[in-house]
């Protein structure tokens, strides 16, 4: 599986960072001191090459814009940015965590929820799909990269096994429900609903198949898998 | 979609090859001529190329194999490697199109059966499933590399195309039949089928969910996509 929103992911950069920074500090010290001055301008220079870097491709696109136009506009040298980062790539994962933060964040909404199974997976992707089209551009250097595919980057592994471990939650209770078929294990089902998802947002992304919304395809998918699932 | 053969693609290395240098002949030369001795050599060293490499990543896996030790097999520099292919995955590129050559017989054979569509779709990917099956480290390094993916290597749309478009037919003739739903368009369906099996061949190749049979998998897959399709 691999779901994301990266348009959500990006905006939620400095907060996400933010909260991982308050958890670090609680893990290595259970009192809370604030950071030391090395500490934060360290932080925003990494959130600094985060935002130089997503802005660059959204603007020029992921295979136009290189290191040296980032270090660029930061003024920092190109070992600095080493520093911080392995390669191009390795900012897009970054951004790929916080997308599958937020997934978990809808994914934990719809299992709250009161609604069936089928109204939960279609406000789901549509959500997400929503969150995808707003920023097409950056969502096709993810797909490029494959910085939030898991069998591309074995990091991703652990974030997408927390979200398609939720996704199989839902699917595990609508079996319970009596709303959606016993023919399967809930484990392949959650395989097709994701490999459903990615297969049109891919295709979405680099346009192989002409220009098109991707909120339709995506409502045509779950309306598919819904059927296939029909008890 | 991404749909392939490694093992049958490797197989048939040689006779692709041989057909390949039979029409390139065919075109230059209206009058057929034996190839310059040149040209046969360039063409047997490139194919040697291929064929060592595969071994390679076949024995030791993709990431574990360097240009460096195809070259000192063959007794060849690394200029001379870089002359027929300009890095590593290019080579998997180069097997990857026999891999849809493959596939496309494979669609053709069932369009010209009179089965049904249900028959025609299972007896399809279990083919495939079975080549797959037989060669899993060649396929992991395919899969990772993104070898015959058209959104990572854009040089395979060419042949993805024409390998979906026989998948479309038959399709499009299951609906004409009354086989299949007209409820999805044709463009959808294939996207669909295609992004179940490739789903389940990533998954299985690089064994995210634990050790299983692909064939049962791919199997599932079928059967689901053949509920979601019902008229």
């Amino acid at each position: 599986m691999e779901m994301t929103a990266p348009a959500d992911a990006a905006r939620s950069l400095r907060s996400a960072h933010a909260r991982r920074s308050l958890r670090r500090r609680k893990k290595s010290a259970p009192v809370q001191q604030p950071l030391g001055l090395r500490e934060r301008k360290k932080a925003r220079l990494r959130q600094q090459i985060i935002e130089t870097a997503v802005r660059l491709f959204r603007k020029h696109g992921y295979e136009n814009t290189r290191i040296d136009d980032i270090v660029q506009i930061l003024e920092i040298s190109q070992p600095t940015f080493f520093r911080y980062f392995p390669s191009k790539d390795a900012v897009l994962r970054d951004v790929g965590k916080r997308g599958f933060a937020c997934i978990v964040e809808h994914l934990k909404s719809e299992l709250s929820s009161e609604a069936d199974t089928a109204a939960r997976l279609r406000r789901l992707y549509r959500a997400l799909a929503r969150e995808v089209e707003a920023d097409r551009r950056l969502w096709e250097a993810v797909v490029l990269s494959g910085a939030m595919d898991p069998v591309r980057s074995p990091e991703m592994r652990g974030p997408e096994g927390v979200a398609i471990g939720l996704l199989r939650e839902i699917l595990a209770q609508g079996q319970r429900r009596g709303e959606i078929t016993r023919v399967f294990p809930v484990l392949h089902l959650s395989e097709f609903m994701e490999g459903l998802y990615q297969t049109v947002v891919r295709q979405w992304a680099v346009d192989l198949t002409g220009p098109h919304k991707l909120g339709e395809r995506v409502d045509s998918a779950v309306e598919f898998f819904l059927r296939g699932v029909q008890p």
